[in-house]
């Protein structure tokens, strides 16, 4: 028996276009009627929400590859929860399902735009980890635009996060040579001993990123997966193999600034050691999402990926959580846990 | 009958190591002993000696991908020439050769080294134009590394050089919209009524290149062959279309500064524009020369490529040739006359 529903939803809202790292004071938890699901609709309790760094960017109103969220509306954010009422035939209330809930606790959404969940498969937070956006990102990420050949050297920003910890363990299923880049003891010990990274730099405490890299990386560097760019960024160019390849999948250091920050101009090299870099969006590869959502699920559960999430409970306490993903405290999955699974 | 030869040969060395801009006093007349060419080899009288952009880098002391010029030895180039002595059943005396003959009135060479001319195909000179690496660098450039679709809007700058005069031509014959960026009125209009570009801009008299780009590619830029890199590439990434391609063939802006300009960091465009930027080097694709350099010569054979030369006479003279040239002074290909073609 599904517990009553409450009378009233809360949301967040944007309260205020961020300068510089977002303040709390930018979101506002706010009261709404709880939604009516319309046809073909279902009314979503929401359990885990998702918050990832390109969150930020839509933050700001700038043209991008999706509208900026707009002030005074709900977040937009992908999410897990329980279909608790349904008016479409493919759901059933006790159904998990993923979708983009947004900021709030509870959600009407189309049922189209709903994925159902197999709680038996994996702990269900795994659909938007490693079995969601940032498994998905890794895989094409890494073997599609990255495309390290077995024996190769990977090396991976943001190595700990919920997109780099998926790249590291598929580039060492795929016979590659993994050294990570992340910020703190923790995170680089998570990254060697549980993760299997041959090697990992602390950014925060290595003086000297370039020869970090060179130290760790006795044969060069011959593909990066970035999600952070900045500094470390520019330490891999100057460093990368001849035809190496730079999948740039985030710019962490980059979201907060109100203007690009100035850098030395690196296209010299890049056109000298005949390097690819490139940009990707995981929907890009929509049409390809089965073929990689099979390979993560087998390898999860043989065990080759392992993942952690940093959990944080109450949809109150969302930006607080937030503000501390973009600064890096977060280890692995960064999730709101909205309510109890059951 | 050949002229008899001279008992000495002249040479330009690299005297010292430039710093920004060489200076005439990088470089310095020898006089040396006619060399004596070996087994297996020719002596070469050079007729036309190319300069290239990329042997400013070659005169810095860096490690890339040639060794650096010595100092005190003969500055590199390719070249053409005329057989006057021959240790190999390959080349007779009077054969027209091209190879890396230096930068000196006359060249031993290993027979091996050397390509013979067909002075009925073209006149000789275009063996370092376009039927010589400038071409090819522009027919795989464009075509194998910016990969623009029929109908799509290609961007070149150093639109009127060796490379760039070619690589808008080919784009024209592909079924491009083709947009040039060069220096000065007189390049801009040899572009658009010479060349058949569709749009020329002058960036040394156009106060907003991005303006300029978004009024002469109303449907956005697709592909961008970029040979100057600097304030004129930041401008085209800032314009460039999702899933755009940038392949990187030169960066003439950028080779006299002793360490990088700074500038903002556009990682962040080149990711959520899906942009693919690739540094290519002809070399890469020698195996595929034959290929590349058939489709030149029936190109030009059917009047569709045409070229210009900028012709200095004397050795003496290929300094300041050279110095003219990372300066912008030439239109097309940046040619040194050593002697009369026969």
């Amino acid at each position: 028996m599904p517990p009553a529903l409450p009378n009233r939803n809360r949301q967040i809202h944007l309260a205020a276009r961020p300068s510089g790292l977002p303040r709390e004071s930018d979101f506002a938890l706010v009261e709404a009627p709880m939604p009516d699901p319309g046809p073909d609709e279902v009314l979503v309790r929401g359990i885990y929400l998702s918050l990832d760094p390109y969150m930020r960017g839509r933050m700001n109103d700038r043209k991008s590859y999706v509208p900026p969220f707009k002030l005074g509306e709900t977040m937009g954010a992908g999410g897990v929860g329980e279909v608790v009422r349904s008016n479409s035939p493919a759901f059933q209330p006790g159904d998990i399902v993923e979708g983009l809930m947004g900021w709030q606790d509870y959600a009407a959404m189309k049922a189209k735009g709903l994925r159902k969940v197999d709680p038996k498969l994996a702990p269900i937070s795994t659909a938007v980890g490693v079995l969601g956006m940032p498994g998905l990102t890794a895989f094409f990420g890494l073997l599609d635009v990255a495309r390290p050949k077995p024996g190769e050297t990977v090396v991976v920003s943001g190595a700990a996060g919920a997109v780099g910890s998926i790249v590291g363990q598929i580039a060492k299923i795929h016979g590659n040579r993994v050294v990570g880049i992340a910020g703190g003891a923790d995170k680089v010990r998570h990254c060697v001993e549980d993760l299997g990274y041959d090697a990992c730099i602390d950014y925060k405490a290595e003086p000297d990123i370039r020869a970090a890299l060179e130290r760790t990386c006795p044969n060069g560097i011959d593909a990066y997966f970035d999600n952070v760019g900045g500094a470390i960024t520019d330490a891999v160019i100057l460093t990368i193999n001849d035809f190496g390849r730079i999948a740039l999948c985030g710019q962490i250091s980059q979201y907060n600034l109100e203007k690009p920050e100035m850098a030395p101009r690196l296209f010299v090299p890049i056109l000298f050691k005949q390097v690819r870099m490139q940009g990707f969006l995981v929907f890009s590869y929509a049409d390809r999402y089965p073929e990689g959502a099979k390979k993560l699920a087998e390898w999860l559960k043989a065990g080759k990926i392992k993942y952690r999430e940093t959990i944080t409970d109450g949809l109150e306490n969302a930006p607080k959580a937030f503000i501390g993903m973009l600064k890096g405290a977060n280890t692995g999955k960064q999730l709101v846990r909205l309510a109890a699974e059951n």
